[in-house]
């Protein structure tokens, strides 16, 4: 039916880098006068794209079956002849009130098991047939009305999908989707350990999801049911894209996800789309954060967002020029700020820079939310001219259109191991497995080394060296990746409360880490201590040198097998203990990290374990931060200085929160990842 | 029908000042030794009135329709014969239990759309027709039979009205409520911004109050149902003065209000009564305050209420004699404390000190709730002795009774506004305005000029200087009031977040501050810059001398088109930006300040504006704090002197924790305020 | 029908000190090897008790009606084959998924009037007529099956009961409980002083239990809610046993009580048992607190459950080999703690060393708590062989069984004034009732003085010296007994917020502390301040010497009419006021602190009154505990040295974290407590 793959469809996008954003003209339709001035603010601003629709049902469709698109049609092609691009979206993030009104199921249940009532957004019951249908309608018409129109170059399907619903629709649902999952009862019983506390079930139509009314202390039952929630988005989701790409087959489909939103696990997510998007809202100048730790932050967000389809670019999908309206302090983005994360996002592999919003709304929750043109209406702004001029610089690059990364490093950060280390019910509560991941991403960074953020389903033969970080769950084909990359000369590094429980939550008997990788390792876990907030322990390693570095939370006293021992703790009963071990694991290494280090002591452990990969390993200045894009040949490097003085790199000069951007040929063999 | 306008009922309280406060004698009709024993300690403590009733109704009707008023009658009697007056509630402030078995609607709904059960007080449905029926009927009785009894002097509706209720009565009304606003559905969509988030309503059934479990995103609808809130409840009250006037005419109305209290605005229930009273529980001696800090909070709070009947005394319904039972620490007030702070609420314009309560109740959620008879049953106790010494001292003051205060400085100080401002999205979690507008006051207070607290509706003829802090929501006719107030001649001073929207919350177009008060300040704002909690930036006057002083908070950068620029800032990319700017318009001036300074900032800048006004500017020795009366040629100044050193002012010894009145014969030219 | 009694009952425990745990056989029934090993372990570890089918019911009954026990029978039977006795527990902790699905009922309603659903454990209705009878099968199936097995020591009635219910049947009782305890409504009205904002009530129908919802400001109401909760929970809990009773007379029962937990009163419960057990997880090596204060808490909670039944020993039913899985950080039991912590318990009066749990759960909430088989699965960690290290020894020490302390100060510790105080609307939030009692727990253990807790309604003849801190609510005979006690001889210290209320919260009229103890103690109290958290007041004591002392949030300034002044205030304007006094009554002395001293105060304070009873009064070495048990003429020194320093005392070398027990012959006259 689809007679073009999603790399065809790509195509559909203009061959430069997007410029523009989220554009409501249907507030101001009353004001032709401002509607006109749109146009003509957007082109002295090198605005190329707008996102229409996102929230466009009750205009639409004021009253069920009454359709209004004409407004749409005026400004689409006023949009067209003055060179500006669409992104459509559908408006299905929220209802119109006479939807609710009349077909009350639409409406989601809480995990109280009350209904909610008509209001906010991202309320609709993924379930509900009937919903399903008006979103049908609606994205049937709007595809038979713009799918032909030469401005649309991409569908935005519904907005920042999220939540979950407990009605009987979903409920039911769940114990389907339980019943293909195990079978029978018995082993749902099994894997979710029921006998515990009593709670073997007799059939299916005994379990509900998990509720702070009734059930919420069984992992397998509270991991299932965030599975849940995910299958039943993205079978939403597959809902509408149907009805596009059966009528509008060329035209690629994104959705815009929310940073590392926990509900949703979007490696689900990702594969239904053509192309990946997210919305990117950091505090940048966040008291108690140097510049360059935001700047980190959000590169570690654009890798979760690159590495889920590594060999194409993704779009930023929303941004603010100035600020958002809903962090605690929203500081202005200082002169200067603006043009270097939007740079950021370039360098990150984004074909895009678009924003939340053209204009602000008079009035409503986000009319304090930063924009383009603010309530003052006029182009002689801060903002205005930082903006207009980026669109002119973003011109000069389009040649990094296309262009992707090519790692050496992957990080793994699986949601389905977040879920179950969050609902993990022991040991302590600062298993901070995100900090964790982050904080691994950056040491890396500040010494040159972009990484990819992967999940624990991805087969790790592209890369040279894999960090799997408090991999907790450890999934069945998981273990097994690992042997044959480490057999093929990779070096892989694990850490302390590694494979301690299956998919299902079911702890590994017989040693941790389980499934295998005790013998990978050459090791297991006899304790975990968990130590108080302010309490620290201490590692000498073997091979001297840099050993200053604390060591806090979480000290696993191993048992050695089989492996080398390269660091030991220097206190408490254990001190002398190993805390970093190496064994040759086929033409690979496995290295396992048995204790949280501070950043220096990740540091010496990540600089071993790079070298051992053949990296380079090399601190650069303070602030700066360098990602590499590769097309045709040719190697991008994007370096950007976050740092209040200039800075000299690879004999380029870097001025204080300036970035540069320069280009080389390079031989297939020098590609990055490409081994 | 009512003979008698609102001054002529007046004349029904006593020519004297009041002292007395809340008696429950229904809590001891099985102890007549006890009843004696009060009547005996109350002469002996020159108490001259008591308030009765008010939590009297499941006494008067323990089963529906049958009364029992013959102990009221008794003890009423038995008052008047020793020469004490009663204020007289009506017990509405908590239902008989059978009322709400027998007719649950009467109690409320809650913001889930749960009714209450019965319990508590303050629990009953304003809209409901039962209540109010019942209501009506109880107080038909208590004005037929008690309107002529020569002990009263007062109605006292109710007890501290507050709260709302969201039942399907209440959602009806509130939705006519908004169609006589708004006329048209259309409207109410513009003006509530709906096209935002597709939220367009339509019909105005489709609408319901703002619920956790729904709508909570449309400013509009949030401050409207406040407003409706507002309404209901005096529309409610109403209903039970319409009663009263109707059967005792002459006799006048008050109601306790409840310090700042958030839920209603006061401005739009003051109308409705004879007299404004209130209830006042400060921390004397709180942690972290000096004596100072406190009363200087506790004269705001007098202004606020002295302020909406400026031409009338007011009336302070309830205070401890010692401590109150729901302060985190309830701490003692410490000897003299009773009598400096009694003083206090008669220097800023009361004519009563009234306590809750005269005695402690055995049991139940009051029980430790300080009174001036003590369970331990004598009137051999400190508190007592110290009300009894203060019972004697306020004898020798009636003369102050009926005085009023005319201050020359208005701080406008507006429910509508602090709700609009809570409830904005965005800038900061910082807002602080009812923090902004107390440090204002207490810098003027600080530097012996009281000043009166007004709402937007206010026109400022009386006064020569008017401040407008964060005046972010701005009504339609207060910028005109501003404008002429200012050509004739007043010194107005504006901040940084004003008239960014209008009365429904729509943001101004055109440059902050709206609605044509750009032109009178010459200026708008460009951006606003919201710091962190640590962050601080400073100013420097043009004028030199007192320029050391800290801006936290918020900082707009002003474009100053037609002003002359007072003080910039120091630090950050908008170093050397103004930060205080002044323009003559007509006779006056008008005054913008456009970040949050800190006390000796604010300091800098009042004196400027209220030496622009002619007022003196003096700062009173520490701990020092002064008020006016005025009365039939006579000024009353009243110092009370909060220190622990003895302090010469004007001449006069005040002694540690003493207050000293002394009256002068003025000229009408030299009352202040009299313009 | 009960052919033996309760002493008789118990000679069915072994004469030996138990060691042994919760065993979950029915988790692992698919692996016969694991069983296998299990019995194997358990022998080489000295286990020789265990406790099964605490959450057997789903596995017993997977279906209404059809019952699996023959997995049990073989577990039982090898069991006893190698040694180890049984515990067998009724499976009423938590229900099979098809009783909640059948019978809805029997599903607790919590306090907002919802029905829970199905899930976690300790959820069911207590009233309910149903469960009441599925439980009853059960047992009888129980009882009748394995009431004569030889391995059967001791029932363990449900698990860890608690929690309440509001449903309609728990509302209905709980009216009938009130109109037993009061007779008529006029009488509750009196007694719950509702007249206080109209609450009275016209019949007991109108009477619902406190909601968040209604009510929850009848304070009298709320302690009776909380008295029936406990009155109902005792009786369901006598309705399991009447079963056991009726068919295995001579099997003793018991029930395993949580520490303090609050919401049910064990005075009221315990004598419904054979044998007081308890559930011990305290926080080894917590941060900020010295191993003793751990230790010294224990001991605390431990003494609680002894003074429960003082002349028998009690049974630790629960504790962690190695860490539990709730705490917020679950640090592991240094090497030598487990030893000494369980060697404490042996100290305190428990013939029991038990564990939760055996063997780790591969799933569900609790897999991460810790057991003394790992999912390693083998002999071969540190927590085996500490916990048969331990076995071992305490096989040494089975003379110890069955002796008992005899301790000369009793300590009140009542539920009722704990929940009296926790409601009590008034003076501070921190009231610290708890934290007050166990800080003189505390003093006097560091005293060489270990002590029992005792309700207020123990007969206190057999105590030297008794201590009653903070006794808010006094009820009807405590008056009495206390001068009983005191005019024999005894020695009484009262404190500050003594006889405020009595036992429906009504206050004493005529001066606390009420109910006659201000003769007693030759007082009043006439106010009562509450100081702010950092605020400080010190005292003097007239008789010199050890001064210095801070006194912190209350401070009471009471009234000497007929008493000895010991101490007197030092600051604020109470300075020089009593802040202790002696009062000789009879042939003993009543002591009364007015104010809450730190511990160096009071450790002056106890000082004088332990001497005054004839106490000896010795620091011990620092770290150092030391306890007695008695039996037959011998008394049992157990010293236990919580320091890092060995420790000479009584001229026995006590190493760091050793324990030493010693014997010797004593005459009657010289057991503590025999009098």
């Amino acid at each position: 039916m689809n007679g073009k793959n999603s790399f065809e469809r790509l195509e559909r996008l203009p061959a430069k880098l997007l410029h523009g954003g989220d554009y409501n003209p249907e507030q101001w339709l009353d004001r032709p006068d401002i509607l006109k001035q749109d146009i003509d603010y957007m082109k002295a601003a090198h605005i190329n794209v707008v996102t229409l629709g996102v929230f466009s049902w009750s205009v639409y469709e004021p009253e069920e079956g009454e359709y209004y698109f004409e407004w749409l049609d005026a400004i689409m092609d006023r949009l067209y002849e003055n060179g500006i691009y669409v992104i459509l979206a559908t408006p299905s993030g929220a209802r119109p009130a006479w939807l609710d009104e009349k077909y009350p199921e639409v409406m989601r249940v809480n995990e109280y098991g009350l209904r909610n009532t008509h209001g906010i957004r991202h309320n609709h019951c993924m379930s509900s047939p009937i919903y399903r249908r008006k979103v049908t309608e609606m994205n049937e018409k709007l595809a038979l009305r713009y799918g032909r129109h030469p401005a649309l170059i991409l569908w935005h399907v519904s907005n920042e999908l999220g939540g979950s619903c407990y009605c009987e629709l979903c409920r039911e649902r769940f114990r389907q989707f339980l019943e293909e999952r195990y079978h029978t009862v018995e082993r749902l019983n099994q894997e979710w350990w029921t006998t515990f506390w009593s709670h073997r079930f007799g059939n299916f139509t005994q379990i509900d999801p998990p509720s702070p009314r009734g059930e919420s202390s069984i992992h397998g039952l509270n991991l299932d049911w965030k599975r849940f929630t995910t299958w039943n988005m993205t079978d939403y989701m597959k809902s509408e894209i149907e009805v596009l790409r059966r009528i509008t087959p060329d035209i690629p489909v994104t959705t815009n996800f929310m940073r590392l939103y926990k509900g949703l696990d979007y490696h689900r997510m990702a594969p239904e789309l053509d192309i990946v998007s997210w919305d990117s809202y950091p505090a940048w100048g966040k008291q108690g954060e140097t510049l360059w730790d935001t700047f980190a932050q959000t590169a570690f967000e654009h890798s979760v967002m690159r590495s889920m389809k590594p060999d194409r670019p993704y779009l930023l999908m929303e941004s603010t020029p100035s600020i958002v309206n809903w962090h605690q302090t929203n500081k202005l983005k200082r002169p200067g700020i603006h043009r270097l994360s939007s740079l950021q996002a370039i360098a990150c592999g984004a074909d895009s820079v678009l924003y939340f919003q053209w204009r602000k709304a008079r009035g409503s929750f986000e009319q304090h939310h930063g924009a383009v043109i603010d309530h003052l209406g006029t182009n002689d702004t801060r903002v205005y001219r930082e903006v207009s001029q980026l669109g002119e610089e973003l011109m000069k690059l389009d040649q990094l259109c296309g262009s992707t990364a090519h790692n050496d490093v992957a990080v793994l950060y699986d949601w389905e191991n977040r879920w179950a280390i969050e609902d993990m019910a022991g040991l302590s509560d600062r298993k901070r497995y995100d900090e964790t991941v982050q904080e691994i991403y950056r040491v890396l960074l500040r010494h040159g080394i972009d990484s990819d953020l992967v999940s624990e389903e991805t087969e790790f033969g592209r890369y040279k060296v894999v960090i799997a970080p408090m991999l907790y769950l450890l999934k069945p084909q998981t273990a097994s990746f690992m042997k044959k990359f480490t057999e093929a000369g990779g070096v892989l590094l694990a850490t302390y409360m590694s494979g301690y429980v299956n998919e299902n939550t079911l702890c590994y008997l017989g040693g941790f880490p389980g499934d295998g990788l005790r013998e990978v390792f050459g090791l297991y876990s006899e304790e975990i201590d968990s130590l108080y907030a302010d309490e620290t322990n201490g590692a000498v390693f073997k091979d001297g040198g840099d050993n200053a570095c604390e060591i806090r939370d979480f000290c696993e006293i191993v048992k050695v097998q089989d492996a080398e021992i390269m660091a030991v703790y220097t206190q408490d009963f254990y001190a002398g203990e190993p805390v970093l071990t190496r064994k040759v694991w086929g033409e690979g290494q496995a290295w396992y990290l048995a204790a949280r280090m501070d950043e220096a002591g990740m540091s010496s452990v990540l600089r071993r374990v790079c070298e051992a990969g053949g990296l380079e390993w090399e601190r650069l200045p303070t602030g700066l931060e360098v990602h590499y894009r590769y097309k045709e040949g040719v190697r991008y490097t994007i370096a950007l200085n976050t740092a209040r003085e200039k800075i000299i790199y690879k004999k380029r000069l870097i001025e204080a929160l300036d970035a540069v951007v320069w280009e080389e040929e390079i031989s297939d063999a020098d590609v990055k990842g490409n081994r």
